[in-house]
């Protein structure tokens, strides 16, 4: 955890919180905590800042917080044939920490048909996940994830236009690639469409391609989902994004 | 797996190979291999080609291979100070399959003692690990495991100049570099030195520096130390690499 996050609902209109669990754990174990010491803090979908600690009572922690920076906004959107649960489980916690702002997650044809009775697509089981990546990372922008089983017709049926309408650069992850340049970024957020652990199908990729998806591989290495996905994120985040937060930490 | 990998030493004169286990199973129930089936095969540490299902016995198969082409060589050398087994043990086979070269472990001030008794570092463990990478890749070059936990001794006492003499494109993940850009790629090898989770000490910094390492970051976001190998490897990964062996473009 590089920076400790509230729900909103958690601080006071003083900016002040009481909280145990793994944060407080986090906060005197691993931070070696004690009254009057600063944290780095934030609000889940909200400001950063710092938060020094006010009382500590047993395993509970108070600190009050002053949140008056922007965190670094989300600069790229996926569409995602989601790879097994133990995998997906991984996953959620990076793309969150990489800045992804929407998850779609699609039915294409090769995905398990049992994933999507996964526990995993609770939000109580997913937003836990992806708070822990935003900790990791120091930012609050909660990832949304958004679940289109039926993959086509969220496609073609106008759906997936009014979703990413505006967003005119689209990529999706395909070994067939001419290249692995992206496109230039403008300044419109990307959105990158990876799939499924056995790859998308021709006609998949053709649809995609009809909305105006460019492919865009790694190259002659095939990557495991996850990290193909990981790897494409790195390589797509551009430059400008990584200053526009870069004032040094106090 | 994209590729069955056989050691060279499981391959007779005229190319054929009987095997069982994992490679086998994956060939008959993933695969849904029969016999006469073509599949993609290839030598650790030598050529790739595919060979043909001569015959299914039991959980055995047997196939006679053709290896007649390069594999991807590997473009990146990397100075790691392991993170914990457990991620240790899931980045291994991302190396591998990303097409790192050499792999030096090394005793940063922060990385916990208890990891160089890990069972991990035994080559029994480690390889088929690293083969799983490279069975996924579709590539064959299996990165070597060097362990170095008197990590100044080795930078400053002239052994880490001698094990990358001629490498001079040296880059150290850093989370206030100036630049997310990497150098300009030359024709040499580059070597990325990744440090343990809570960071490199500023005098390691220092000393790598000394020796040439730039430092490069991933913008205002901290990733996980396995997050963070995938994303630089990405950001590094040339395109002329990606190109190596690729037959498909005008």
């Amino acid at each position: 955890m590089n920076r400790i996050l509230f729900n909103a609902e958690e601080l006071d209109a003083d900016g002040r919180a009481t909280f145990g669990g793994v944060r407080a754990e986090h906060v005197l174990t691993v931070l070696h905590g004690e009254v009057g010491q600063t944290l780095k803090t934030g609000v889940v979908n909200g400001p950063i800042g710092t938060g020094v600690i006010e009382r500590i009572d047993g395993e509970m922690v108070t600190v009050k917080c002053v949140h008056d920076r922007e965190a670094p906004p989300p600069w790229i959107d996926l569409i995602l044939a989601p790879p097994r649960p133990r995998a997906m489980k991984r996953l959620l916690p990076q793309l969150a920490a990489m800045g992804v702002g929407r998850i779609v997650l699609v039915g294409a044809a090769k995905v398990e048909k049992a994933f999507w009775g996964a526990q995993l697509l609770k939000e109580a089981i997913y937003r836990p996940l992806l708070v822990d990546g935003l900790m990791q990372a120091g930012t609050t922008a909660l990832p949304t994830i958004q679940i289109e089983r039926a993959f086509g017709r969220w496609l073609d049926g106008g759906r997936f236009e009014e979703d990413f309408a505006g967003q005119q650069v689209r990529i999706v992850a395909h070994p067939d690639a001419l290249s692995t340049k992206h496109q230039a970024l403008s300044t419109c957020r990307p959105v990158l469409a990876i799939g499924p652990e056995g790859g998308w199908t021709d006609d998949e990729v053709a649809r995609l391609e009809a909305h105006g998806f460019r492919r865009m591989s790694l190259g002659p290495r095939i990557l495991r989902t996850d990290t193909a996905t990981i790897a494409l994120l790195a390589r797509l985040m551009p430059e400008a994004d990584a200053f526009s937060n870069t004032t040094k930490e106090t």
